[in-house]
């Protein structure tokens, strides 16, 4: 099998073991972003689970609509009993980086009011600490306005910040809420990453970072072979 | 006099005051938002101030190009000698609220760039504890996809919530920057101000809160009489 397959495999595996695992019939299911979901979307329609959806970008819209599910959102359905997202990675203490994807605010916001957040990854994303496997820094929501002085000062906090740039449009990549990304780039290990996080969103123009810190409460990593690996802290 | 013309004329010798002892030819000056601050614009006008000006809201930049005056942003100009704002209400320690007119977020980016921010406001802003003459709560800025959680997260921090309503259009105010602006009531003393904006600030979907705290430098008050009480830390 080649790379992508084998990925898109552990992915499947683990989307597949949240979802047997965590949801059931009359639950509020938070839907994450990224190439991970749509095996969870595909489980759940599988299993005709009845449940009720809230998307946490237009891209997990579109999944919970193409696949016949009932779609919410945080206003009619501001609690959740479940939410399944990915990540960029997740270190030995459930400290996660997320955003590759430019979703992390409104991910951050469907996980925060769920009882449980799982996240379902390839075995790439698991690491021993921050930055081991994932290069391209802690992605941050910024308003346009403020986003030369929001990375000034992400340079003080001895980050390496980059606008994220956009491929098919002239100029940076904005997210789903109208905002810039900026990536802050670092050397691991991190410092006290619980601080990090706040002294990053404290910033005025930071609507929200990727830093996910005391939030995730089981992690699956789909493997080379196909099985899983999960980690409950 | 009238009550209003009192009051303008209040404003009026604040803004002239902090204008005519900080604002020097050659320096970068935010201007912020708010009835006040009109003032403060004409008389950097009047007295022919070489100055690049940074707005802090539509109406700022409004009344920058009016003036005829050198119109910047934050990213041609991330760093700025001072800032001149209003505000809602200033306590004895300088915690302000800011936000009655809902441009605290760009406001705020703005003074945090500033080497020097000055508060400009009638008599009626000067209190002894914030809540003792501003009964409207802390304006606080979300994005609209989660004012509801935001809401229910903000009852649990004893503070009761309200989602600002527009006047002339239907539904809610939103912001130069497309958000909703909730307004967190609360029964004053306020418990550990400086703790509170944090909490707040963290509470994902928030962008950005009215208490400035550990911000201003200087507070101009002027007076029934015309005269002005200026106060520094």
């Amino acid at each position: 099998m080649g790379d992508k397959l084998v990925l898109d495999n552990a992915k499947k595996a683990a989307a597949y073991k949240a979802v047997d695992e965590y949801v059931k019939d009359g639950m509020n299911v938070g839907i994450g972003s990224g190439s991970t979901i749509k095996y969870a979307v595909d489980r759940i329609k599988e299993l005709g689970l009845k449940v009720t959806c809230v998307p946490t970008s237009f891209q997990s819209t579109q999944l919970i609509i193409e696949a016949g599910l009932v779609l919410s959102d945080l206003s009619r359905t501001p609690k959740l009993h479940v939410t399944i997202d990915g990540a960029d990675e997740c270190d030995k203490d459930f400290n996660i980086i997320k955003g590759g994807g430019a979703c992390q605010l409104q991910e951050k916001c469907v996980a925060y009011v769920s009882d449980t957040l799982l996240i379902v990854a390839d075995y790439t994303k698991d690491s021993v600490q921050l930055g081991d496997t994932w290069k391209k820094g802690i992605p941050i929501e910024v308003i346009p306005m403020a986003y030369v002085p929001v990375m000034k000062k992400l340079e003080s906090l001895s980050l390496k910040p980059v606008l994220r740039m956009a491929v098919n449009k002239a100029g940076p990549v904005v997210s789903d809420n109208g905002n810039f990304i900026i990536d802050a780039i670092f050397t691991p290990p991190l410092q006290n990453i619980p601080q990090l996080a706040i002294d990053i969103k404290m910033i005025p123009g930071v609507v929200e970072t990727g830093l996910f810190i005391n939030m995730a409460k089981k992690l699956y990593f789909g493997q080379k072979d196909g099985s899983v690996i999960s980690k409950t802290l």
